[in-house]
């Protein structure tokens, strides 16, 4: 009999919840197994501090509630243990925090970087002969975890940015005649260019929206950005752009940078999508609007993926069930089966082949051209994107759940310092 | 039998095409009234140069797809005819081109400048014995027509601001610890704060969200500002701020052009988030995130309130029953007849009263601190966001409705350049 601590880690998600609900709901079901889940506050920071939450005070509605809800319920941070030489005391710190709570299961529900912290207190615990169960649970809007099809997180934010820009560019055709004819929607992705491509599904036989994508992957090219705008302005009257806020420019830095200072002497403020709609500007003298998708883009719980809220939830579930069947050091996979009809399955990897490992944009599904994805990332992206997970309302607002976040009374009398 | 002509003036809402779905869905009930709803091409502009839409050619299944789509399906314009004398030959040209197709009824659907043109053209047809009856269609974002308890398309834009602040402070929230403490969203509103304010509508029982909304009605003022940052912060750990893009410092100027020049010397990129973003990073060391919503605020139908869309709808089909009582000159208007529960109707008021008068935001509902809403405003606003009105989905997108826009034969010879 033992229990189980689980955490979130860097930045949340639409569904991140999701995974949790997933998670508590299962191990719910196994009291003969798992006595309690504790949740670290604030993701690991929770354990290093033992700040833990206990989950078990929550009623059954509030953990139900927790897959309609967005962000992290029990607070995430950005906190990365390194090896385990150079954070040695941390680790250790970890065990003692486990040993005194009586914690036989950990969950870590993160991306890359997460997944390498879950795999490393898997290799102390063996070599400490400490018994410990070490499942790592996917998360990242970014997409760019390997070996798993696609990551819990990312098809929200791929149908958020998709619906915004054709929303965004039915607007943009209907004022081209006398006003503005470009609009910039700068959109997640420091390295790879997953968020951007989904903004590309907005095209549909339905429309003929005139888009052009800036990836990280793709070097700035500003006389061919140009070009390609104004052809599109001058056939159809305007041009959608979507930016990444990672594409850099020749001189290897990011556009959002390249402004310089302002009258105070700061650095420009910020943003890649105001240096371009400024850019189309100089050049070509369109009116422009711009936009700055920022947090509204991965916490839009109100137009969640169905595929994407199920298959968080179901990651969830699999690294509890995976636990119980004693498998350690591995984390649940988004298997797809089929493309058409899309099927999945959930998979199952060691957290060895995952960790620091980051899955970039094939080359094949970026256009020739550098400004658009092509049919394979299209057939790709659709699924990811389909059905519409839509919360309850209260109020004409999505109600989503607050949790108690009682603390577990602390067993370790000294204080850790971060 | 006449023909009607209709037009979409100014910026376009999620639900303007709602408003052309009522008026032409009524329109189509009395044939034996009105033969032919003709559209402006790009709103007015579309009369004065004698490019009209044929909307009959459109099937009822596409009509009825205006309800749920976004944007203006005609396109729409920014262009203001003047005074009688300084704008006579246009006025002429209008009449000119109604007489040569047999419009009889003009519906002109806008904002407050849409509703003085409506009411000029009517003056005009009386003063030289054309028979025309004008009306005019409520429509806006910023909420500020008179007379009307609030305008179509201003309810969705209010539940998409006060849904992503919910979304986006349970983000900041999560992260808060170790990482993001203040998050920035610009809306609309360069005039009055309605959309702003809106964002208040986030909090509720359900959640302690400590936020601060920046209002164009209110002068900003720094040192204030920074203090109640500062406490959010300390007692909370975190601060949500809603900046309207017309917030003026105490030199009078936007905060938006409060920067100076660029390395280039350029006029410093804009947004008034970046600038609150920056100089709250400068005053206080709190990292922060910023995002500008500017399109994607009018124009995401895929989360309008139900309210708008019925209101939309309404006040369209209002227009052409109106006409056909022969009514003229006037203007359909939204009336509260109860708030608890909320219960509305259609009024009439005439178009002389609401030409270029703007309704600005009472004093009475920003609180005392100017930093929020007070009940009064959270009462008015609650019911207009009111219930989901969800478009269809294929393929996880929303299926919007583009039209055929089939253009009417010419009739006169002459080109009329704008």
């Amino acid at each position: 009999m033992k229990n189980a601590f689980y955490a979130q880690s860097g930045g949340v998600t639409a569904v991140i919840n999701a995974s949790a609900c997933g998670l508590i709901e299962t191990a719910r079901k196994h009291p003969d197994k798992i006595t309690k889940v504790y949740a670290g506050r604030n993701g690991i920071i929770g354990a290093l501090t033992e700040d833990l939450i206990d989950t078990s005070v929550e009623s059954d509605a509030s953990i139900a509630a927790l897959r309609h809800t967005p962000a992290g319920a029990f607070g995430s941070c950005r906190h990365k243990l390194k090896g385990l030489d150079q954070s040695k005391a941390e680790y250790e710190r970890l065990i003692e925090v486990f040993k005194a709570h009586n914690i036989g299961y950990f969950f870590y529900n993160g991306g890359g970087d997460s997944q390498d912290t879950a795999h490393k207190v898997s290799q102390i615990c063996n070599s400490l002969g400490h018994q410990m169960i070490c499942i790592g649970i996917p998360k990242t809007v970014d997409n760019d975890l390997p070996v798993t099809d696609n990551c819990p997180g990312f098809g929200s934010v791929a149908k958020y940015v998709a619906i915004s820009t054709r929303e965004a560019s039915y607007d943009v055709a209907s004022m081209c005649s006398t006003s503005t004819k470009i609009f910039v929607l700068e959109v997640m992705g420091r390295h790879a260019g997953w968020i951007a491509a989904a903004a590309g599904l907005a095209q549909d036989d339905s429309n003929d929206i005139p888009l052009i994508i800036l990836f990280p992957e793709v070097e700035f090219n500003q006389q061919l950005f140009l070009a390609k705008v104004k052809h599109h302005v001058e056939s159809q009257g305007y041009c959608s752009i979507i930016v990444s806020e990672g594409v850099k420019g020749s001189n290897g830095k990011f556009l959002a940078e390249a402004g310089g200072m302002d009258a105070f002497g700061h650095a420009q403020l910020g943003g890649a999508a105001p240096v371009i709609a400024n850019l189309t500007k100089d050049a070509l003298g369109y009116k422009y609007h711009w936009a700055v998708a920022d947090y509204l883009q991965r916490s839009a719980r109100h137009i969640a993926s169905q595929t994407d809220a199920d298959q968080a939830y179901a990651v969830g579930k699999a690294a509890v069930e995976f636990a119980l069947q004693g498998k350690n050091a591995v984390m649940p996979t988004i298997v797809r089966t089929s493309n058409n009809p899309y099927t999945w399955k959930i998979g199952s990897t060691n957290l060895a082949g995952v960790a620091n490992v980051e899955k970039m944009m094939p080359p094949e599904y970026i256009s020739r051209d550098g400004f658009g994805i092509t049919d394979s990332c299209r057939a790709y992206l659709s699924p990811l994107i389909e059905g519409e997970a839509y919360p309850p309302y209260r109020g004409g607002l999505p109600d989503y759940v607050k949790l108690k976040n009682v603390a577990v009374a602390k067993k370790l009398g000294d204080v850790f310092s971060i």
